[in-house]
């Protein structure tokens, strides 16, 4: 399963909305970096300050592992506008090869991680749905 | 209540990400054009092509009015990254003085909408409580 149509582009954004439920069933919407193939999404705890040292996403996909993965296309042109979601279930993965690989994704997508360490939990989200909207096809 | 310290800035963006959750648990993340005022932040169902005459988002705060609105700053220098959440309620408004004042402030943000019809429910988000993340201030 792959994104639908052209929207595949999308996944080329540098972040993404990470969308996760909460232990009262609060709705929380969060800007990740991350890494994309075939149906799977790869995010890491990185070295980034963060408030909290066990994040709250990792609190909310252990708690409830649906997740809404977003990314868009901005333009003043609305006739430009498009986004995707990728929903389906979120969970950190135990370290071995695949972290390490998602890792290594995560280091060649983005040069910042030369400096910033990737030393926490990958999140894999595995897609069950891809949803795309576009400006010029959203009424087919 | 405002938005903590400098975060107002990050809602002059154009647009922002409206998490809700789904009859069945499962979190949405859209991306929304808004505009906003101390502690309110109003979208509306606009005249943008759209997937179903009823929108999931309106189907989605019917049932669970807890919703997480998110606006950003991305910058490829991670030293300049930030976020802001806007956590609480959202309800779509009866037509009135509210919905004319939101749609006016919506018209006069994007000028699209001199095109693009505001014809439909106006939600207004309540927000209960912010929280801000920057790169700079996060690990206080």
């Amino acid at each position: 399963m792959a994104p639908p149509g052209n929207f595949a582009s999308l996944l080329r954004a540098r972040r993404g909305y990470l969308g996760t439920v909460g232990p009262q069933g609060s709705p929380r919407v969060l800007p990740v970096c991350f890494t994309w193939a075939g149906d799977m999404i790869w995010t890491a705890i990185d070295g980034k300050p963060k408030k909290t040292d066990f994040p709250q996403r990792l609190r909310d996909i252990g708690g409830e592992p649906k997740v809404c993965f977003t990314v868009d296309r901005w333009d003043e042109d609305w006739s430009r506008l498009a986004w995707l979601q990728a929903r389906g279930r979120a969970h950190a993965l135990p370290e071995g090869a695949e972290t390490d690989r998602a890792r290594a994704a995560l280091r060649d997508k983005y040069p910042q991680y030369q400096s910033t360490p990737l030393q926490g939990p990958v999140i894999r989200l595995d897609v069950e749905d891809w949803v795309g909207w576009d400006a010029n096809t959203a009424d087919d």
